[in-house]
């Protein structure tokens, strides 16, 4: 029987991991799906089946696609109410159609969030995968009814064709996932250490499910949680993300038979030559993530101080109204986010009839006929374009990120990336072809053959853009990589997420995910940041200056004493000294368990002349009422530093081994404590004082 | 120019990894050519260009290729000495021409490393990834000599053909490059922690260069080295392994336009079903893993005990003769493994003239010619070829793997797991042709099509062998993928992979890497086991039972007590405290710093009557000879855990924190000391206790 407890003890962690990724990956499946069939509602409606999107529809009629857009089954709003597809009035109804769609969509969206579960909005990750792993407990956070909530209103959000991504948000509906499976195995549900460790597997989970990349999902619980993650659990967490992988690869939602979300396969292999411009790239995206973390935060930060604050509802639907009023004339801002990613991306086929792809084809040998040469005028206003749809979306997002709706940043991100590298993809092609004895060029191209894939500056910007706002660096590489599929290009990616990063860095420290910590105040330790201050421990700690310290009297404190300085001080917990002239530590209690303990005692009618007892063996008789034995809540080994330890060894201790506080002391003598937030205070201060930052870590 | 010092700091570290990339890159290069050069000289030469390698020769003749397998340029040994190729006279000369070179390289090897480097020899993986990165110090173990010999002695040895690969030697080499290019850079060079940064990127580049493999090689370090690992340099690490594939792909030793050492690529998927054989080969890997280990630490605790082991250079002569002159007659053991690896990795095209592609094909329809379908007799007689060559390599690497020459695991195990899981795969194979209407395949397969992939049963078969082996996991898999190319089949691999791990860890808990460390006896603490017993530190502290206990007194010792208490004893520190009545803890001191400032003082003519200070200011006056100031060398911040404190945080602390040992205290008093090496001895200690292990961890 033994044996078989040891076993279900062993296993329990996996049969948890196994339901999180099938569960996982059935929902994000499901939210796709709906996604996708919300989103082309927009456009129009299957009379026959209207459960079915664009798609779905145009298989089911066994037709061959005509124009590669439209399909005769499928009916757009004006072909429904009966005006004429191409007539200006058809551009009225369809104009109108969208953006009252889009309007209800948002509005629902938004009140769902509102009225159900106030934290279903925002992308999540700062909040639960960093600051929830962190060690830092917010009630109600992962909970049923914002995973519930938070499913239905992504999928709303997103149709709603505002500028926002439904990967971010998949990893908290993931997380939510873990943690509500998490209560049906009691190992894991009672611990919080212990419940971590699958919170973390369930991170993978969302993002291997958010984009396809169990690997990079993985890397990225690793590198955005590296605070607390237990490496004895990255085989699980591994195991968690494929089997979500592989849940949403069976039911196959994108309808392709590739398991990638944007599918992209290049001709050619990159020059070396191009790194120049990858690396441009690269700083381009730096600049522009910067500069949207830094509006972005201060449109926030306006929206916390302002009256803006206090409608929320109005501020979503105004900005709606604005994305779909301002989206519609564009036909790239028109198409769905992963759709416009996914046509800048690849590169143009030989019969595409977008203005993107309309080259000057050179038809004199017909095996050539496939080689794009020389552009068109359709790709210079394709060009144009996308400069406005860059601009537009880059503002809108500022607005957009932030709003109580769920709203992750990925997916903008890669479309702000995507349109610049695209952009500059195209240029470097032109001068390849206009230029073609130029001495970078006439080495690695034959004339009038084209060399350079624009499409994989599209992949290598949006990689550029999403490293500048993130600042993800190992992870955001492999995620690119494994989305897309070409490992072959890791390099062109590496090297622009790389320029990104350090460009980014110059320019203001902080990611957006961490620039939203700090906004909204959540207690939260860098792990990556390096420390190069010489400050001790006994600068740090509380309290400072012979200023009283709170701390309990190992045998000599009467119960209503301690009553009383619990009502006094606001402290977590209080410090167990031999006695009130030799302050040598003996433990630590919470002060929960002290309320626990106390009005337990309280109840059963223990007075409060008694004396407080904290160690095994009461010693003589005792004068008053018998004493309340209290041993059993107090902690005998708290962790100690001694007031000489540099403050790098105390953040070092408090990251590796998640503590909440410390205690210090000098030859033995308790001095004070130091808690998170007393070394996060220091931190801040010291920032403030020190004006010249460091240019690049 | 305070901007350009801190430039430079923040920029050394980048560029110290760029060098050990590059220098990785290029070293693997060269080993790769060298090694294939080597190998083929045991077959023929290039009368032409003795300096070519067969496929070069074969290329420099502009010819195609006939009969897939020879050219005319290139001669075999007995067309050089004139014997004809197809004759008796010309086999018997062919075998011993293979035997003798192999004898003169194994030889020369082994002398090699004899004379100039011992610390050359074996895999290098556990006594230095493990060990090392985990603060342990062996000097001269990553050497400028050791790098140059193992170099060398690597291609010697597998030219030699000896069941050894290079890809866990290369790991050893990228170590030592990484150490000696840290030399170059104060900041990394001065300090040990510091130091190991870069060999965990030097690891990462090691695995990256061995397999073209970058992600996996971070991964790798990352799981192995997970000790000690700084999440802060997971990028660097990307960096240097990236940097180190990419160079190693320009100089492109494969001669292959793919950057993957095992090219694989499958036409048909995997079906759900196959999962089960999958799980199958997985355990049958973790048995051979388990039964590997076993039988090579029995033969090396034998070649440690017994006088075998004062004759490494007749062992290795002996086994490299017995493995020559057993593996010529075959002709899939005669092969280098590498080779093996690869055909039995991939599916028979329609034109391989091997036994093992030897098909009855469908010539009824052209388009269907390719379509291999019912087995002929060859690939009966290859089936039992395969069968010899598992039992042969088993054997012989069990007594290779610890042999005084630089010897790795990996490619021994993949040609195992190939063999078995070829052999598996075909069984599978014949079973779905000949019996199509069974459930299983029925619903899957079109009859007479063959559905089953038998390379990817040997793909598989390999991954679950270096399971059972290794005992790695995620970087496992991540590496098999990275290797192979082929994103698709991760589920089987992982799946595999799992099962092997888990029965290997049911029948001996350790790894061959662990197992290895432990034979050796250097001191290393798992970071992945769990541990589940009820210790207290009072338990492991040293001294217990009233010992007593050297401590230096703050004030009040004299030098001549100190250098006695030095000759006394063999710790390597003492902790200072208050008073021998008093024994609160001041500090601690390292036995070296004592040493070293005790003899400089004697060398000022410090009488031994000084008192040796250790606090600030000294009170009132010394009524002997001026006391000696040591105040500099006490660590006033040494980490301190109360007796009461839990093992298993012991142990979180060693591992998370890179402690060499820490201090005991119970209310502020010393009561003793926990050394890494109390620890182990320890769980040494419980784990004879409990003989009834846990079943899964």
């Amino acid at each position: 029987f033994d044996l078989v407890r040891q076993f279900h003890d062993a296993w329990s962690g996996w049969l948890c991991v196994l339901l999180v990724g099938i569960v996982a990956g059935g929902v994000a499946g499901v939210i796709d799906i709906g996604a996708r069939w919300m989103e082309d509602m927009r456009f129009g409606i299957c009379p026959e089946a209207f459960w079915l999107n664009k798609d779905q529809c145009c298989w089911s009629s066994n037709e061959t696609f005509f124009e590669g857009d439209n399909c005769s089954q499928w009916y757009s709003w004006p072909e429904v109410l009966g005006a004429q597809h191409d007539s200006a009035g058809g551009y009225v109804l369809a104009y109108l159609c969208y953006v009252v769609w889009a309007l209800l969509l948002g509005l629902l969206a938004v009140r769902l969030v509102r009225t159900f579960a106030p934290y279903a909005c925002g992308s999540g990750i700062p909040e639960q995968i960093k600051t929830i792993l962190s060690g830092f407990i917010i009630r109600g956070y992962l909970g049923k009814w914002t995973l519930l909530i938070k499913s239905v209103c992504m999928m709303l959000a997103v149709s709603a064709g505002l500028s926002l991504g439904k990967e971010g948000p998949l990893v908290h509906v993931a997380c939510c996932i873990g943690n509500i499976i998490a209560y049906m195995f009691p190992k894991y549900g009672r611990n919080e250490a212990k419940k971590r460790e699958i919170l973390s597997a369930s991170a993978a989970a969302g993002v291997s499910v958010a984009f396809g990349a169990p690997i990079g999902g993985v890397l990225f619980s690793l590198e955005e949680a590296s605070y607390y993650f237990p490496l004895k659990t990255l085989w699980r967490s591994f195991f968690c993300a494929l089997i979500s992988a592989f849940i949403l690869n069976s039911i196959n939602p994108f309808g392709n038979e590739h398991s990638v979300l944007f599918y992209v396969h290049h001709e050619r292999p990159w020059i070396f030559f191009e790194l120049l411009p990858f690396i441009f790239l690269g700083v381009l995206g730096g600049v522009i993530g910067a500069a949207f973390i830094r509006s972005n935060i201060f449109w926030c930060r306006f929206r916390k101080t302002s009256r803006l604050g206090q409608y929320p509802t109005t501020e979503v639907v105004a900005v709606t109204l604005a994305t779909a009023l301002l989206a519609f004339p564009n036909p790239y801002s028109r198409m769905p986010s992963s759709e416009l990613i996914n046509v800048l991306f690849n590169d143009c086929g030989p019969s595409e009839g977008i203005d993107l792809c309309d080259y000057k084809r050179n038809f004199s040998s017909m095996s050539q006929a496939i080689e794009t040469s020389e552009a068109g005028p359709g790709v210079y206003t394709a060009l144009w374009q996308l400069a406005i749809v860059f601009v537009f979306k880059f503002l809108v997002t500022i607005f957009t990120f932030g709003m109580k709706i769920p709203a992750g940043l990925f997916i903008p991100s890669m479309v702000l990336g995507a349109t610049m590298g695209r952009i500059v993809g195209v240029g470097m092609e032109q001068l390849a072809i206009n230029y073609p004895n130029w001495w970078v060029f006439s080495s690695e191209c034959t004339a009038g053959e084209n060399c350079i894939t624009s499409g994989l500056y599209a992949t290598v910007g949006a990689a550029a853009v999403l490293g500048g706002v993130t600042r993800m660096t190992v992870s955001l590489v492999v995620i690119m990589v494994e989305l897309t599929g070409s490992v072959s290009y890791i390099v062109p990616v590496m090297a622009a997420v790389m320029a990104a990063k350090w460009v980014g860095d110059a320019l203001g420290r902080e990611g957006i995910y961490d620039a939203h910590i700090y906004l909204n105040g959540y207690p939260f330790l860098d792990s990556k940041e390096e420390f190069d201050h010489t400050s001790l421990a006994a600068d740090v700690m509380e309290p400072r200056n012979n200023v009283p310290f709170s701390v309990i009297t190992q045998n000599s404190m009467t119960v209503s004493e301690v009553e009383s300085m619990l009502k006094e001080t606001e402290h977590n917990g209080f410090p167990v000294v031999v006695s009130k002239e030799s302050q040598y530590l003996v433990g630590f209690v919470l002060r929960r368990d002290l309320n626990l303990a106390l009005a337990g005692a309280r109840r059963d009618g223990v007075p409060g002349q008694s004396l407080c007892l904290f160690t095994a063996a009461p010693t003589g008789q005792w004068s008053g009422p018998p004493p309340l034995q209290l041993r059993r809540i107090l902690d005998l080994a708290p962790i100690t530093i001694t007031d000489q330890t540099p403050l790098e060894t105390v953040i070092d201790m408090f990251r590796k081994l998640g503590l909440r506080q410390t205690l210090v002391t000098h030859n033995g003598r308790l001095l004070g404590i130091i808690t998170k937030k007393d070394v996060l205070r220091h931190l801040k201060h010291l920032e403030v004082e020190d004006l010249e930052q460091v240019p690049f870590h």
